[in-house]
């Protein structure tokens, strides 16, 4: 299934990012709240962040609570944009570092919670849709995530919006196979996420804004993002949630 | 670059194999000689053989003298028929068990020791060339040996002989772009290899064949085999080397 | 809190011990049923099963359920005894491939499924009593099991039975620090166990004996052995159970 | 033999500690100039550094090169004082997390580049002598270094300055074992080597003092620190070099 989470907002440290809350993302790693039928979400993990305008990335094939050195340097990191990712794996991809998400190309960060059913059968297709990306190496990673990634930034490159990419790679992934697609993805100063078919929240505290797959605390302030939203938010923006 | 072995004969252990010989396998991976400019091939390593017909397989992203773990079991497995390889990452492709190899595509085993020139720029050809094999998942292995494999099996599937399928693969990717290609195959029952860029050697020693990169100890029985040369090999028919 | 399993009886493949069973020790490392408080036991695992009667051992830290390789390889190998583990790390102690159980000396296989309290305090102490282990490098291990084991392991080279040299380790170490020891070993032809903290099953099938700390299936003829217990089991003596 | 590097100065980022210099660590990983007999240090590597007062560490099990994740975050990452260290495991010591250096207790980062000869016949006697150090973990690790590390950490406690801490640690072991002694350490705001059997070189570079097994690059400000040498290193009071 895998949780995600993007923050937008003061300068923190990667440390407080990943490990604070009673339901933190590690803690998520190991006791999820809000499951789609798997127990856990060991099977690797990822923090992407921005440093001078570029996304800086950090992942691992291991589960996030057995990583110590992380745990140590992300005390030593700080940022005002990011997005993390811990990953269960779904059968018959790799567990391996490649698959952590999230992923990167340009100055973009993309997370995908959820699996495409059957996806087989629209592989090829997908490739297709998604055209030439060999550019980006993320976009080969072994896992149903890529490709669908590599679509988003076709659309990103050819000039859409943030959140306006995620609903494209959205819209045609939905009319070739079920699945759930929760996205994520940040541009460095931006946050966009979908829902469609897993859960999602909101969180906006003074300047800083907060998506999560589950609430990290049990802070009011969580709230819970209808299914097949597009959330898009920015510092000056604020949060905002629109049907799909 | 990578180093690679096929062995075809009466049945040993996978530790004899690998870790036999004043130049085995595990020592090419800190100190091969024979070199295209690469000090190591400490980036991965994997064992492929055969039970009851149907290829098993062991591989890891760490450098195969670590393993302690392996070269036990090694020891407890035996084999008439295996395809060996270790690897140096070509920059930019990841450290990942995924792109260890052999690959792996039905009876078939694959190994692939050097590099696409320009990869980037041929990829999407040489996929559409391999058709659609989402049903082999390490065709979507992260590097350019990934689609080579997927080549190579299209044309086994369609009917050539395990030789023949690998002389289409070269021929097609020569074809697109500049490299190295020297590839190892196996269907349980017989070898075949290419040579194109780097180096091969070939040892019939009684009712036993092998193919190395390197040759694995001093012994005069090992024959170097010209370049771009294919190799078969069969227990009832010997080794054949032809001009590519 | 880790889970661990022995076996004697006929051969049979390590993946049959494994992975076989609605309650499998690979299920037991993401689903265990008899907790202690922990979750999971996915911090590395272990197997251990001798050939010519010497013992082979095949660990790795991280979850086994991640691990295709093994699960390939394990097909390939038949046992007739052997012991194998699945770790939970205690807080304070690494997750290294060093710490997976089984240990190992000898012609003995060893796992501790609990916890020393206490273990700063009593450490020196311990290692005292186990005298000079240098020549057995499993003892260095960075975990508290590790000195447990040296202890056992000065026994039965004193000549102790399998079983009395858990027990003598067990007295030991109760006199120094509450915990949680069950203890678990092999001598290639037969098994011995401790219960002190935590669960442990035993079935005698035919003439195959399996000591588990969860049943492995629902089969009605796992029987619970009391807490504070010492079990001996051999193929010509059967199990024998009594209180420590 | 293993490599190390020790740095005091302007801050810089991690990155230009490990990966700057045409024979920067990373480099010596797999090309090191100055062997005794070994051709690379590709078995796990350590950083450790300070962040208000208190050392920070990041370490790995695997060869340097291969984790693209740390060259990422190290350049996130500033520091003033830092030791760092590649390994080339001894054989019969394992290849884990817990045996990569530098190790650490309270304010001290140690790093020995080296090898004890007949440890199994000195390590109780060594242990002994460190005495008790159940409070500091890395004193654990199975690994001949840890308890020259244990018995330097005695000294400081007990209130030796860094330099002495190293030669006293260095003169227990000398008195009980031939080997090499190429320790460094740093307590923050100084650091302090010793040479025995191995190479050492010194660069001050106005600010910026560096220690290290072999020079990063052809600046002519490199000096060759004699064999049986301590050196000892402040900001205030420069880089002194005694016999030892």
């Amino acid at each position: 299934m895998c949780r995600h989470l993007g923050y937008l907002g003061p300068e923190r440290t990667l440390h407080s990012l990943v490990y604070d809350g009673q339901y933190s993302l590690e803690t998520q790693a190991y006791a999820p709240r809000m499951t789609q039928g798997n127990l856990l979400n060991a099977d690797g993990y990822g923090v992407g962040w921005y440093q001078d305008g570029a996304p800086v990335r950090f992942r691992r094939a291991q589960p996030i609570w057995t990583d110590q050195s992380f745990r140590e340097v992300a005390g030593a990191v700080r940022a005002s944009c990011a997005v993390a990712a811990i990953r269960s794996a779904t059968a018959g991809f790799p567990v391996d570092e490649s698959c952590a998400q999230p992923f990167r190309a340009g100055p973009w960060l993309f997370s995908h919670n959820g699996k495409i059913e059957g996806y087989g059968g629209v592989e090829s297709r997908l490739r297709e849709l998604a055209g030439d990306v060999a550019d980006v190496p993320d976009a080969r990673a072994p896992v149903d995530s890529a490709p669908l990634f590599a679509l988003a930034v076709r659309h990103w490159r050819e000039g859409a919006p943030l959140g306006d990419g995620l609903a494209a790679a959205l819209a045609a992934i939905t009319a070739l196979a079920p699945g759930r697609y929760n996205l994520l993805a940040s541009d460095g100063t931006s946050l966009a996420a979908t829902t469609w078919g897993d859960s999602l929240f909101v969180r906006e505290d003074g300047d800083a804004i907060r998506i999560a797959s589950e609430p990290l605390d049990d802070d009011a302030g969580w709230r819970r993002v209808p299914d097949r939203s597009l959330v898009t938010a920015g510092l000056a923006s604020g949060v905002r949630i629109d049907p799909l």
